[in-house]
């Protein structure tokens, strides 16, 4: 595939396009236009939702949720019931957590929820603030929040393999990892009994990865953006063991937004039954079963991912192990959200590489590693999905053209 | 009315239940139970939006609403078009803020938008945090909210009338008043050139207030809460001159909850619309003109509680002007959405003598105010609202019965 043959003007890896990470720049369908990948938007789940139709309406009438109360019997008063026991259903369902003896707390996405986690677990707070670490390659925004206030409470201190200090610390497990996808555990040894963990799963579903166990962990995260697709939803639930530390990240949901969006509960609440009568249904197929869905498609962007990059000199992916997957009953690839760049043959910045053949990707530095890799988001819609494989393609060979 | 005829038990002003503000008690029909009146919960206004049925319903398909992004062309990316357009024209017909040359953003409730507010005004912030002060009595939500994270930004520093110090400022007018409902203006006099000012006008619709002009300041907050009634859906929104400004709010609000839920932001797009059809049909009564029904009501409201209390020993009330109001082209009464109740006769703590007649209010030393004052909620549901006049009934007896 040439140049002429596509309309593309002729690259060069070391254009910089002075972008602010993608969230600006050109997200329609103009074949010349910069790629933007640089966000997980998993707009690739669309087509199954379009095509479910009326099985996933909802309707809401004027005089529906108006109060700021949702169930005052519970801990967490501004969880809608129905949610809840969507969510339980869910983990139930695809065997990927414990949700007995667990609170649920919904927040505004899970991004929310990690600052109730950093309140709950910090605060009154003392002299000093709570470390908080993750191993490299960590989740880029990680550090954004946690440092945005300068909080007294609590301070990023980086990469979690090399934290040494005394005293009590958070270590957030992100597992399956973003950006790289691998599962992951927690990897501080000096902590004692100061360490407190959050894990992360907002990718621990069937789509990414094997189901290897249902997780049980005191504090679990997850988010709609990454299960269903339903990222405008701004869902995430939290798995919360402690009542207190419930309690306490309640109160910051309270003073942060007084609760969180009625309307999205309900139709998560809807969305995520959906998926689970899709999964129960043991006749259910690829157009009903949300999970073997989302799992083909993901393993149809992989292949040809892995194919294009083949023969490329200038870009390699990492390989994972397959596993079993309690879920599928199977052995599964591991598939990634997110396709971690290598650069090879001497490139040191794979963010302005990629930004030559006209894709935004989000470089190595922001999650704690090496510029010479960078995370491409592969959950875009079909058409931005052929595009970027097609730049890689045109990248390859005009690299070639100008390295020759 | 006597104790008997209402199968209360014999109250005792001194008697402190222990209850977290009101948002744990018993919120049910119960005539027996606590009478939860500490939030500004405000269920008051759903009769009128049931009755208009399917001309406020929303229908959402499983396939919309799935992208972060709403509008990659508007520096507020996560507001859905139709909302900003809503909004827009919702200041036009009440004509209570002017748009022109402001950027719209959108947030999950004011409160989020107050947050945002902080971090843009005191970001990249200096060695001193930026002091936060509020006139007394002020909203008790906001020295919680500034010192809720111990931010190196900014401090909370109360009341503006007794602020002295030198540097950068920044303060909250909120007008109307929450709690006491008149119009203010900004109090710091020695500022200089040194003051941020951010205008809450969360109260300033025609329910609860004369519109006595368009307000014109460089930063208003708005809620979709006070204003229609919809607390449950979390939408408020910020009407910002300075365009960084804007940016940096909505920096914080990706940072903190990636935007906004869009199924809350269409259906408040909605509901904001019937409102402004039916202020523009000259021919709408109080069955689809949402202010004349929310006027009317908040009316009788306070007419009742006016009588109860005009021969109560215990408890009075402010007396506010008539001013004539630029919506209804009308000399008005100023309705508030709370009442500022004072107690008389050497009683102390009003909070406390509430709770002896099963009302839970909310102090006055919350608001920076003298613990002889409290607050009420009167947006709540009719019969809370004929529950609270009775128990202030009693209350009146049985204080006297007490005192004589």
């Amino acid at each position: 595939m040439g140049f002429t043959e596509n309309n593309a003007a002729p690259v060069d890896h070391k254009r910089r396009l002075f972008l602010d990470n993608g969230t600006r720049t050109n997200h329609s369908s103009n074949s010349n236009s910069v790629l933007a990948l640089s966000t997980g938007d998993p707009t690739m789940f669309e087509p199954f939702w379009r095509k479910m139709g009326d099985k996933c309406k909802v309707v809401i009438r004027g005089g529906d949720f108006m109060s700021y109360f949702s169930d005052i019997k519970n801990v967490c008063w501004f969880l809608e019931p129905k949610l809840g026991d969507a969510i339980r259903r869910l983990h139930g369902v695809v065997g990927n957590a414990v949700t007995e003896e667990r609170h649920i707390v919904v927040g505004t996405g899970s991004s929310q929820l990690f600052q109730a986690l950093l309140y709950a677990l910090t605060t009154p707070g003392g002299a000093e603030p709570v470390s908080v670490v993750s191993s490299a390659p960590y989740y880029s925004q990680y550090p954004e929040v946690i440092d945005c206030l300068r909080s007294k409470l609590y301070k990023w201190e980086g990469d979690a393999y090399s934290f040494k200090k005394e005293g009590p610390y958070i270590e957030v497990v992100n597992s399956p990892n973003n950006p790289e996808g691998g599962l992951r555990e927690a990897v501080v040894k000096n902590g004692g009994d100061q360490g407190m963990l959050i894990h992360d799963l907002a990718y621990y579903w069937p789509q990414y990865t094997a189901i290897t166990s249902a997780a049980d962990y005191d504090i679990m995260l997850f988010t709609c953006s990454k299960c269903t697709g339903h990222a405008g939803s701004r869902i995430g639930w939290a798995l919360v063991k402690d009542k207190d530390i419930a309690i306490k990240m309640i109160q910051y949901i309270t003073i942060s937004s007084i609760g969180v969006s009625k309307e999205s509960q309900f139709r998560a609440a809807k969305i995520i039954g959906v998926i689970c009568d899709g999964c129960e249904n043991v006749q259910s197929t690829e157009t009903d079963n949300f999970f073997k869905y989302s799992r083909h498609l993901m393993t149809k962007r992989w292949q040809e991912l892995r194919e294009v990059l083949q023969h490329n000199r200038y870009l390699s992916l990492f390989k994972y192990p397959r596993q079993h997957c309690l879920f599928t009953g199977e052995s599964v690839e591991t598939l990634p959200a997110y396709a971690w760049l290598k650069c090879e043959e001497g490139i040191k910045d794979c963010e302005e590489f990629l930004r030559g053949i006209e894709i935004v990707g989000r470089g190595g530095k922001q999650f704690g590693a090496d510029p010479k890799f960078a995370r491409v988001s592969l959950l875009c819609r079909e058409d931005d999905f052929n595009r970027f494989i097609e730049r890689l393609c045109m990248g390859h060979q005009g690299e070639r053209n100008g390295h020759n």
